[in-house]
């Protein structure tokens, strides 16, 4: 994220306690902020603040900062959670945070991040804005849930449906919907309604994207380890399309894999099914999917910003949109 | 938690979604509340914004409830972090949320049920509560982070003055002085400064006696397993007492059983620790200790109290407070 966003998240979180582990337990606090993500999500509130005629060094603007550093806690706060939950081993490229910290001390300061999340939200005083974090959270858990559930009860008998419902609640919220909502809230305007189908076909995008780049992205860009998704036994799009068309053995081989849990995963036969998901046309398809989402989104979000008040403000918005949902790395 | 807090608790959470499997994630949002905790600290926030003005039916009055179902949901989603963060095996009679349904989910059903707590104190919308919440999560994160860093860091070097520390933080916040703070916050008056140090005492008599009931409580009345604090290596005044006197070998045994997981602990060895303690000078140490807490914090409250506009609230609060901080189950 941009350092001034950084500095802000940081000056909510406290430095020294009563206790010298306590410093310990703020510098948990600070690592992942720290690491340095990209910070797509405030970006986005922010150039949406300004489609809707926020100008810089106004109290709007100020308030529009309070609540891209709450998105970005949120992010933060959530990342934590989920590297347990996946048991991921990597974030930004370095140790997750429980691998360094252990499950219990990890699991704490996530919902220590998460309260600081709604001190910057309180610090924004804009109205409407609490509702956008609440419904940020719930259908960001209620997506994450299905995912896990699904990982959790070998469930592999999934639509397309499923799928794009899964993501649209646990990637398009957070990632396009609410940024783009609060954007308008702290401008005082009311979010235009298509702000929801056009963030869900942008979000869906967006992590169709994601699911391709942790199969045949580069590692160095991506920041995270590559085929991740499938030591974690993860449901994507390209998975559920490979499963409708692979041959009979393939999948056999696939299954018992999933059945197990990841350190019992043989790293050369996961190897082999990440071979086999690259040579399928199960990465074109998804790409065109994501393809089409972001297209549809895009239109839709065209349509509603013709509305905004900053003509070049809502270009310029349009067109970090377009590359969120068409990203590289 | 009084019949018509848990319907209020409930009624601020989703009962079907656009998915099946969601359902069962509303579900595990629903089972810690419907267990029936004991209510405590909304009953002491109730108690006390009624010896500071507040009347049953009054506007102040259902501001006074949303923040008591805030409350009991703080307890309930820290509860099902906290079950993880312990590798408990029981809450409330029955198995832990993370043993019937596994970490992942269960970390995830906490977060959910965290932000609800949020709806629950913006419906309150009494000024400064919010404060009070980000204080109540950040005091009580801060505590289990001492807590838990030292089972993690297998510290036993620890005195009674850290000991005391960690269950101010960790206990003494969310059991006693936010419920306080909150019950004239409701009413509109600014909150004794004298509230903080009168709770101290009153939650460390509280945590205190919990430690107790755990090594030498009733099962039945106690609603949790008997000596669980020993298989979770649980630093007790009891224990740090105990270690200060004990036999060589004694300790020996103890710090060996300590250095082991939960599952490699000997339940033999443990049993024989647990008869060592309850045998020696340890647990009336703790007694008193508890009591003369109790002492302090009660003076403290009453004098506070003798302030407070409503004099029968206010002894009715101050009988409350004493069963809690003397409690026997």
């Amino acid at each position: 994220m941009r350092p001034e966003l950084l500095e802000r998240v940081l000056s909510l979180l406290p430095e020294a306690g009563p206790h010298p582990e306590l410093a310990r337990f703020y510098e948990m606090l600070r690592d992942y902020p720290r690491r340095g993500g990209k910070g797509l999500r405030s970006e986005l509130l922010l150039a949406g603040a300004r489609a809707y005629g926020v100008r810089e060094g106004t109290p709007q603007w100020e308030s529009a900062l309070w609540l891209a550093a709450g998105v970005e806690l949120f992010q933060n706060w959530v990342l934590i959670h989920d590297d347990i939950e996946d048991d991921s081993e990597e974030r930004r490229g370095r140790p997750a945070l429980h691998r360094l910290h252990g499950v219990a001390l990890a699991i704490n300061a996530g919902d220590a991040l998460h309260a600081y999340m709604w001190a910057a939200v309180a610090r924004a005083g804009v109205p409407g804005a609490h509702e956008e974090f609440l419904a940020m959270v719930h259908r960001t858990a209620e997506g994450q849930h299905l995912d896990l559930a699904w990982v959790a009860g070998r469930e592999w008998g999934l639509t397309e449906h499923d799928y794009l419902q899964m993501v649209g609640l646990k990637t398009a919220y957070y990632t396009v919907i609410v940024p783009l909502r609060l954007g308008a809230l702290v401008a005082g305007a009311q979010p235009p309604e298509t702000l929801t189908p056009a963030g869900l076909a942008l979000g869906t995008a967006f992590q169709i994207r994601d699911d391709v780049l942790n199969l045949a992205g580069d590692a160095a860009k991506y920041g995270k380890e590559i085929a991740g998704d499938l030591l974690e036994g993860k449901r994507t799009l390209i998975v559920l399309h490979w499963l409708g068309q692979a041959p009979e053995d393939q999948i056999a081989v696939f299954l018992d894999q999933m059945r197990r849990e990841r350190p019992d995963k043989d790293p050369e036969v996961v190897a082999q099914i990440h071979g086999w998901l690259l040579e399928s046309g199960s990465v074109d398809y998804a790409q065109r999917a994501a393809q089409a989402q972001a297209e549809t989104g895009l239109k839709l979000l065209g349509d509603v910003l013709g509305a905004a008040p900053e003509r070049e403000a809502a270009r310029a918005l349009l067109g970090r949109v377009r590359e969120l949902a068409t990203r590289e790395a």
